[in-house]
């Protein structure tokens, strides 16, 4: 810890209090335009009845857009999606570094490099993702070939189509230990597919045959590092590894798997980019994954990807050793961002008994130098009062909207809660937890 | 055509003559660089073994890889597929008025608008597609929902899912007549999706029930103007209207359909933008279709529809009569180059026997207010001599790749040959045919 406090002298201070100004100027440009919800309707799973979905979800954005200027306790804090606006302050106080400016006639042609076996890879977004990830330590990129995504759920379903045969006799199993990210189940079987189907939790997965494993780690919703769990042959793994950055967990070793996938929206917040990669070893894996996308979207903008490119190159910069920008290190900055989060929620959750938090064992980061505690993007909250069955609904009658337990194949005491909202929601979202204890 | 003529005045063909010039320079920057090949392997219809497939990828990938730079009779001219690259010229000519910058700190959130029914469309590029099609006259906007896409192809696959019953005994037909759009078949079978399945050529369909039809019109590939060939009580219809702009095909009035498909990159050759749009007459398909594109890529990238909204900006103000920039007027521009190659091309092939054209009938253009002949995106070439049954393998041994017949359910006698590249390469496809037919 000492070694990482001196990393963080007065300068980082310095920088990370006028990003905590600066909140007061976005609170003016952002709050009330941009308060959001989405798809949560169908991430509750299959199941429910699409109308009563449609109402429920034209219901929330008449209660969201209604409640648009408003700071009391009238106002709906939606933190049922992860929607990571926490991280526009930091790059607003990065300025003009990361702006991109794409004349009209560039990037027109749908091929970004045709000697690439995926040929709609920007290569400056690939040479960026390498050094990225070279920097961070928390994958290996050699040997690897990269996927470009529209986010990283288009590589999910490439991933899917790629690993599937296509003459089997049934479609192949599709599992992920339970609480498990609440669109795998629509994703694998919103189509009908006859390649795979969603096999439900991976504990209880006792099918013969071949069959793919989600294996998101640190996991959504709960925070916690996973590894295989059905462990047998003829199981191929996918790993999600989203959320497998400093900022939320310990990088204890570089992942070094056959299938990773990782995201531009939660590595630096930039969700309206849809940018997500994929690093693959085997290269006819990578190939059907390729296709995939063709068919699907024939490629990935080219913009998006210029746009990522640039991004992760400054946030890159930022944390090198050495650099001139590194007293504005990306990672260290957010890192005590979340910290800061964390603390105050468990401060408010122990306020009280009514509700509980998991417990993270801390581990050795070796990017960050230090042993650090996982500080995940979602809280998985329980609440511990006998009286309350359906967290989610009782949350909701304190108008804060979660995502519940059973979205996530387990019991409705749970809910998932995003920890990346701006400051405003995160702060009403604390005061409201208060007083529900008091 | 006097009036017409009027219009395109002396500024007119100065601003072309500089176009043309540009080509030099545009040379020198692009060709070689991105010559491009892509999923002919697929688009060839999924009955081939993929290792083949992916060979003959390889195989192509390397002859035009190792050919940049020539420009004589060794060169490999790949008219495969419709990269519209011919178009970067005339966005090269407006120089900074289309450039876009995006500051790093904008548009992070996943949503654009969360009062709209499409959560993930950007106001300004709603706002700029309704003004386009008032100006050109080619849609009817009124009572109509955008839905924004990546590329129209994940509009085409959020239709099929649309328009498919959830509980349907089997999967729901989708056909095309022949010559229809060569991914058609492909895009709908690929997942083995219990909802819908590739049905083939609508002039032979004769199942009872549902179906879905594709109308393309103008078609892809022959460039004719289509109308619903089965026109049967229980069919859903389907309109890509991708090439319904007026540089491609005489304007004759506002489509005023249920669902009608467009894309940037056919009408203004950003290919690499990746952003459709589809004007959704009923609200309760417009949801589904927005759905699942929440479960395919959640939303759309902001960055390219902020570059499309500002493209299309551009393209409107040069458009509008009695506009300062109207001596620039994209679609006079495009129009009169789309002419020049289609005449020279009906020169080349009218110089000797060995291949023919569509024969197209004029019609009036309510938007260039004249008399206009067809002037499709691809040429639909035949091979008339007797000697050759599969004028794809013909003209490939004259290092000019192409699309045969059998990837659009017809016979291999034809071939689907782009005339949107550069300039350069047309240049040498023309004086290729001359040399086989001389």
């Amino acid at each position: 810890m000492a070694k990482f406090l001196s990393i963080f002298t007065m300068r980082n201070l310095l920088v990370l209090s006028l990003a905590l100004n600066l909140s007061l100027i976005m609170r003016v440009f952002f709050d009330g335009e941009k308060q959001g919800f989405f798809f949560s309707a169908e991430q509750r799973g299959p199941s429910m009845a699409e109308d009563k979905e449609a109402h429920a979800t034209q219901r929330t954005l008449q209660s969201v857009s209604s409640s648009s200027g408003q700071e009391g306790m009238e106002k709906v804090i939606n933190l049922d999606h992860g929607d990571p606006t926490m991280y526009e302050k930091y790059w607003m106080m990065m300025g003009e570094r990361t702006t991109v400016v794409i004349p009209g006639w560039h990037s027109m042609s749908y091929f970004s490099d045709v000697k690439n076996l995926c040929w709609f890879l920007e290569p400056e977004f690939a040479k960026q993702v390498f050094r990225l990830h070279r920097v961070v330590g928390n994958a290996v990129t050699e040997g690897r070939h990269i996927v470009v995504g529209t986010g990283s759920s288009q590589l999910i379903l490439a991933a899917l189509f790629a690993l599937s045969p296509k003459d089997g006799s049934e479609p192949m199993s599709v599992v992920s230990t339970a609480p498990y990210y609440s669109s795998y189940p629509v994703m694998s079987n919103h189509l009908k597919s006859g390649l795979y189907v969603w096999a439900g939790d991976a504990r209880s997965f006792n099918k013969e045959g071949p069959y793919i494993e989600l294996v998101t780690s640190p996991n959504n919703p709960d925070g916690f590092v996973r590894h295989s769990m059905v462990n047998r042959t003829g199981g191929i793994l996918v790993h999600d590894l989203a959320y497998y950055w400093p900022q939320y967990t310990p990088i204890s070793s570089p992942a070094d798997h056959d299938l990773t996938l990782f995201t531009v929206s939660k590595a630096t917040g930039h969700a309206g980019t849809r940018i997500g990669w994929a690093l693959v070893k085997d290269a006819e894996v990578a190939k059907k994954m390729v296709k995939f996308i063709e068919l699907n979207t024939i490629g990935v903008s080219r913009d998006s990807q210029l746009r990522a490119a640039k991004i992760l190159e400054v946030m890159t910069n930022t944390t090198e050793i050495g650099s001139s920008d590194s007293g504005e290190s990306f990672f260290e900055i957010i890192y005590h961002l979340m910290a800061e989060r964390w603390r105050l929620l468990q401060a408010a959750v122990n306020n009280g008994s009514m509700f509980s938090l998991p417990d993270f064992a801390p581990g050795f980061c070796h990017f960050l130098q230090q042993e650090t505690q996982p500080q995940p993007a979602f809280a998985w909250l329980k609440c511990e009062d006998d009286a309350v069955e359906d967290c989610e609904s009782f949350l909701k009658g304190h108008k804060i909207l979660t995502r519940g337990g059973r979205s996530f194949g387990v019991s409705p005491k749970y809910v998932r809660i995003s920890m990346l909202d701006r400051d405003i929601n995160f702060s009403l979202f604390l005061k409201r937890l208060s007083i529900i204890q008091s």
